[in-house]
């Protein structure tokens, strides 16, 4: 991930288009919004490359092999012919999904390109359509509903033990930012039950997704999408059906909730577009929030001691800091070597990576705790091994067991004040 | 992993030694050999590499920050001076276990080096040591029973139900082949069961490793080696304690089994080093063996087709394939672009690979299954997600989850036999 994965400065929103003003700033972050499109664009023209790639090896096996294998693996048959055509399908229903939001982005889709394509998205960036897809699923479906259970729940039970609601008048809501808000669907969880709520995200990939589904109004669970996150895991298929099925998202409709106020209060909702730390280090936002709900995010970024301090400073005294999560160090990095002599000898050796590769701290979970009370938090509640999945395949033959830390932290309201100034 | 990860010949042995006859084999095999040995020399060096890096990584933190870093943290304190020294002795620990394999091996240990290193092994043989490490927690310690109990013990059960030895006399006692033996505890679990076993592994780290273990007599459970198989392992940890843990191993005492004959029966037991398919295509394996015991192995070779041939082959009529394990596909490579406009154009993109990584044909376990019938095999039993652990850190925040495949499969006796011919 580059720094053109996201905005750098610090953009509010309201309800949607949390990605407009890219094109009014500099070149460099219109470019990065181009060839964000231009991904979403080619998603079904790659799947179809994994295709084709499949039947190369295939057809590279010795012949005396080839005989041996099922009929829809041999060319023209027509349990091949189904086969294919259910392949295709879904290719083709992950580029309507793709292509809706970029329609609703305002921006030409896959069906109106009118310039030959001439430039291909790395691997990597088509990797990040494929994460699009799978947050969908886990955010927006009901098959999602298993990982958001373990994950959302927790948090939503404590932000309702810590910062009831029932008391307040509608101009006392308590404010809560959920930065790494992803494809949106804890913000506005947290924003149904009647908080005032902001989320943060960074990849303009997510944003152009949450965009759609929280403003888009195309998709509602009477008239859903269908999407097939995982058409591209070729491996651990129990069966090729399993990675061609097709989920319906949404499995609630967020425009209804949001735009139309059926509650007795209007909901307080918005999407600050941006790097976490440029956006909430802004002295403009410090004391002003009730609570920062962290999930899958503190380990999101290269240096959690800022993350803890910016946190601290941003929350009102007494607020609160609600994390759930593992310490993966996204950014943690390649190993150092005996022969680096010295720590420029070892960035020398990644000039082609982000610089933040190479500098994750990468503390325990204990060491957090400690810089977390030395910044200036108590621990009022934590529970350790909290099993999660995040963006699994239930199908798959393998998944990634999160034991993940779940904690409510409060800033002190007394000490430490010194720190502050 | 090239070719070089392994001898190419077949070479069968007794109790010991499944190396020996590397060096009497080409220069490039010699090489091979005395490069892995360099990395069992260069455990310690990594990992003293990776705790500098930590050290300047938290050196280039603002000074504001440090002062908010755990005393652990920060250099020169009592703290600090005990983590260093918790964190050398596990690198200590590792590298006398690997001292005591190369000195079983008959070459130079670490403390031996005679000339200055020149030749600083690559990441991924580093990695490799590291999994060697890993393997042996999961197949010699008691923490490991978890992870054993997951995945030997379906298939033991299986053996026994299938082939029972109760009524048969020493010459008649089963064969059964062991496939991605690794360091051995499964083909060691059957062996002392009574059955006459050959384990088959490719990867001299773990070959060195296994024959440590089975044969070397060092190692016991009065008088156990300890070792720290995840000290390397920076993220999702819940303390620094946990990464430097020891655990002692063997929790059970191979050699005096393997060679007193302790038994009524004495041990059949052998090791053939090696590919699997250079040695168990062989004319003379045809027919011999009544099974081949595959446990997270069948998704390791690129050609899964050609492994259903063989073992097919290598079985008698009415023998059996036990198979427990995801299918990962280790070598199902990098993606195709729709820039690659040939299957060459895609090669050629990736030179620098082993070509096995181009080849893997990736079946659904739906397809694998409808070739194996076409190979000539019956299921006579079947489980799917079968959950089950590899090498995973018992206290880490993350694992790897694998809902495994188990099947019992019969070689027809009658149909398919002019296929054989």
């Amino acid at each position: 991930m580059s720094q053109k994965d996201g905005v750098k400065k610090h953009e509010l929103h309201a309800l949607s288009g949390a990605y407009d003003t890219y094109l009014e700033h500099d070149e460099s972050e219109k470019n990065h919004f181009d060839d964000v499109c231009r991904a979403f664009r080619q998603h079904a023209t790659f799947v179809m490359s994994q295709w084709a790639n499949h039947q190369f090896r295939l057809h590279a096996l010795p012949q005396s092999q080839r005989d041996l294998l099922p009929d829809a693996l041999k060319h023209g048959t027509p349990d091949f012919n189904k086969r294919a055509s259910h392949y295709k399908d879904a290719a083709i229903r992950n580029q309507f999904c793709f292509d809706c939001m970029l329609r609703h982005a305002g921006v030409p889709h896959s069906q109106q390109q009118v310039t030959p394509i001439t430039k291909v998205p790395s691997d990597e960036q088509m990797s990040k359509i494929t994460s699009v897809l799978k947050s969908l699923a886990r955010d927006w479906s009901a098959e999602g509903k298993r990982e958001r259970d373990m994950a959302y729940v927790p948090i939503i039970e404590q932000i309702k033990k810590y910062m009831p609601l029932s008391d307040l008048l509608p101009h006392d809501r308590p404010t809560i930012a959920v930065p790494g808000a992803g494809v949106g669907r804890l913000a506005f969880e947290l924003t149904k039950l009647g908080y005032a709520v902001q989320g943060n995200e960074f990849s303009l990939y997510m944003l152009l997704a949450s965009d759609f589904m929280l403003n888009g109004g195309i998709a509602t669970p009477d008239r859903p999408l269908r999407i097939s996150p995982w058409i591209l895991e070729s491996r651990n298929s129990h069966s090729s059906a399993d990675r061609c099925r097709s989920i319906p998202i949404p499995d609630v409709d967020p425009t209804t909730l949001l735009n139309s106020g059926g509650n007795a209060m209007p909901p307080i909702f918005s999407m600050a577009a941006g790097d976490f730390v440029s956006i909430y280090s802004n002295p403009s936002e410090a004391g002003k929030w009730d609570c920062v709900c962290s999930c899958f995010f503190m380990d999101a970024c290269p240096n959690i001691v800022e993350i803890l301090q910016i946190i601290h400073k941003m929350l009102k005294p007494g607020g609160y800091l609600m994390n759930f999560g593992p310490l993966l160090y996204h950014w943690s990095g390649p190993p150092m070597r005996p022969d680096d002599e010295s720590p420029d000898a070892y960035h020398s050796r990644f000039q082609h990576l982000d610089d933040r590769y190479l500098k994750s701290v990468d503390l325990s979970y204990e060491d957090v705790k400690e810089t977390m009370m030395k910044v200036g938090f108590e621990v009022v509640e934590e529970h350790v091994g909290m099993e999660s999945l995040y963006t699994a395949d239930e199908r798959s033959m393998q998944s990634t067991m999160y034991n993940c830390v779940n904690f409510v932290a409060r800033k002190r309201r007394s000490e430490y004040v010194k720190q502050e100034l």
